[in-house]
């Protein structure tokens, strides 16, 4: 099937080269197309690798090798295989993770636990061994390219490549921080998988590197929903390869680590929010602001109950302040909540307040809003400090559209 | 809007009069329609009362009080109001609720606590008072009416009435248990609710029709979903009149406590099976049986995980046989499962084994099986001896143009 171009779909920016990465893509021809399907990032010697993976228990070879990979801190290459997600293929699929890691090793005589390997697409067929030899050997020896061809290479279902880009100071150098993502939970038929890469040129112990990814991972791409359903390859990556010449970052103590960090979480930021624009059918973007909760996770949850609830979600799509469903949904979160002290609004417009709707309110400004392409949902617990925002899209015909009326 | 009868609905049964039960509607007009849409129960003296009751937090006047009165287990009256919910609207909400449960008492010369208040319908507009008043003077004067006349007026956007029956001896005499329900969730834009109410002649004391009714919920009502949008308002209550002439049942040492238990389930099940018959836009019932977990209630969370899996429930709707979206659902639930000892099928065929798909897998009769109405989903952990049924149905264009389509 073709998919339109998502309707919430920004252009790719424009991502300076960062030192110590080069991109390369081949083609190996994973499902019967002719587009490249397999991409090659090459990293300086040195560059520190944090990473988070899904928590699916039924998770691919993939996922569980890179997080073992991960601890150890050094990355040398990354490769990731799209149309096949080589989950659920038990050791036929593992056997074809090895010999990537270590035919890419041979060439650039490294350890084959930094060779970083991802996969996405159908689940259950083991990665065919052969056109996986083929595929790296060609792109091992493939001229350069840029980070959009990268971010293309990487995509299955997605509608439109995904990038972003954050530069910043640390101890005097400037520094970039660039990322690319594909997916939105599971964007189609059998093509399952968020899979997100960060590199930097900055020069940051792993540690201090996963810290960072893993503080950003908690407000950005852990409060993202497009249908509730966790993939069992969702994978994020961090690769910094020290080119930009700072004293490396150990700790928040260090000048610019702040700064370091800050730029982290701008682009993981802009990549998870990418990934919602990319929402299967997505028509809107929905962001849920919740405050007065008990605390920063309680907010979270609720926040995840009202953006998973198909209820608000085609409320939303039929642009109807029904505010009753939201309501439900936090009701439903399993969290503290009052009846009494809840307030709901949507774009700024409170529609009830402590319990009850509003008398004087005005339909009018909250029904313009909901016309648009970005809707705020505001919830006010009146319980505590706690605070989070989530985001999620709509749910339209263009879901099921995806998912039911095609065959994968 | 107009709702097509659901192609998944049942005749209603014949259910035969039960002593201590008569049945009365009358039209309250709480919505611009002339359809009746009060319902009046009216029950012997000494009748029990038993009750389940939502978890959402963010519950209605009605589940509120339902819970406080049920745990007195005494019941003279239920009065059911369909069109309007009443739920979030505060103290003017919990005014009506009381209006209506003295106006019965004062007729039936019995305390306020023993008339059970149901609403459903628009959530956030109190109930108005003028309107029930009249209306439950009206059904307290009008003539009895049947089961079946009964199960569509507590309907909203139903679109079939729902009703079921089982009978049993106990200590000699023939016992009847019936039940009526309304609802699949949250049905359409503002219509929320599950209510089902069991009716039976047999002498029970409250405690253990509350034991009764506990355990049938358990693997019943806890086991059904449509879209994992939890009402504001759900309520089940079983009523036991006594007319029978058993000696009343007090546990599970006396004769006939056993058959009774069995009946209440057989009716809950019924019922529950109903429900998600008239799930919003549902083609197909879809059976998830879990084996193999640790325990009974971590297989019923991997099950209701299945089942409320947007890309499960969607490639079902589409006839496909897409398994790798089943281990996906198995690994986000939460609970134990080895990826490498899972074995999925469908309508009692393999499709994989231990982890790994089937080589010999014959795929044409589960795409035969996934052409009916009626598919089997199975799953085995391989961990333990746990083992849960869930209902559900599929997610089709249909729940889409009721949610999104029509505005509220």
């Amino acid at each position: 099937m073709n998919l339109d171009r998502s309707p919430l779909a920004l252009p790719f920016p424009a991502i300076p080269p960062i030192g110590g990465v080069t991109l390369r893509v081949a083609r190996a021809r994973y499902k019967e197309w002719d587009r490249c399907d397999l991409t090659y990032a090459e990293l300086a010697e040195g560059t520190a690798v944090a990473g988070v993976f899904t928590k699916n228990v039924c998770c691919s070879t993939e996922v569980e090798m890179g997080r073992e990979q991960a601890r150890l801190g050094q990355a040398r290459a990354l490769i990731v295989n799209a149309g096949n997600s080589n989950a659920f293929t038990g050791y036929r699929g593992r056997e074809a993770v090895e010999q990537i890691m270590a035919q890419v090793a041979g060439h650039l005589h490294c350890e084959p636990s930094e060779v970083f390997v991802s996969s996405t697409g159908v689940i259950g067929v083991p990665l065919p061994k052969d056109k996986a030899r083929e595929g790296v050997a060609a792109a091992l020896g493939a001229p350069p390219c840029s980070w959009e061809e990268a971010a293309t290479t990487i995509g299955t279902t997605d509608t439109f490549p995904k990038g972003a880009v954050a530069e910043t100071i640390v101890g005097g150098r400037r520094v970039i921080v660039a990322g690319i993502i594909k997916g939105s939970g599971m964007i189609a038929p059998d093509m399952a998988t968020m899979l997100g890469y960060l590199f930097t040129d900055a020069a940051v112990e792993p540690g201090f590197l996963q810290q960072c990814l893993s503080a950003a991972n908690e407000s950005t791409f852990s409060c993202i929903t497009v249908d509730s359903d966790t993939s069992t390859s969702d994978t994020v990556l961090a690769f910094a390869t020290g080119k930009a010449g700072n004293a490396p970052l150990a700790s928040f103590d260090d000048p610019g680590a702040d700064a370091f960090a800050a730029a982290i979480h701008d682009v993981c930021r802009q990549l998870a929010l990418l990934v919602v624009r990319d929402g299967e059918g997505a028509q809107k973007l929905i962001e849920v602001r919740v405050t007065g909760a008990v605390s920063d996770e309680s907010a979270r949850k609720v926040g995840l109950a009202i953006a998973n609830s198909p209820l608000v979600k085609t409320a939303v799509a039929g642009e109807d302040a029904n505010w009753g469903r939201v309501v439900m949904a936090v009701g439903k979160a399993g969290e503290p909540a009052d009846r009494d002290k809840l307030s709901i609004g949507f774009g700024g417009i409170w529609a009830a307040r402590d319990g009850l709707p509003l008398a004087d309110y005005d339909e009018a400004p909250v029904a313009a809003h909901l016309k648009g392409r970005e809707i705020q949902l505001e919830v006010d617990l009146g319980l505590g400090e706690g605070r989070a925002t989530v985001w999620t899209c709509d749910l339209t015909h263009g879901y099921i559209a995806i998912n039911a009326d095609y065959r994968s």
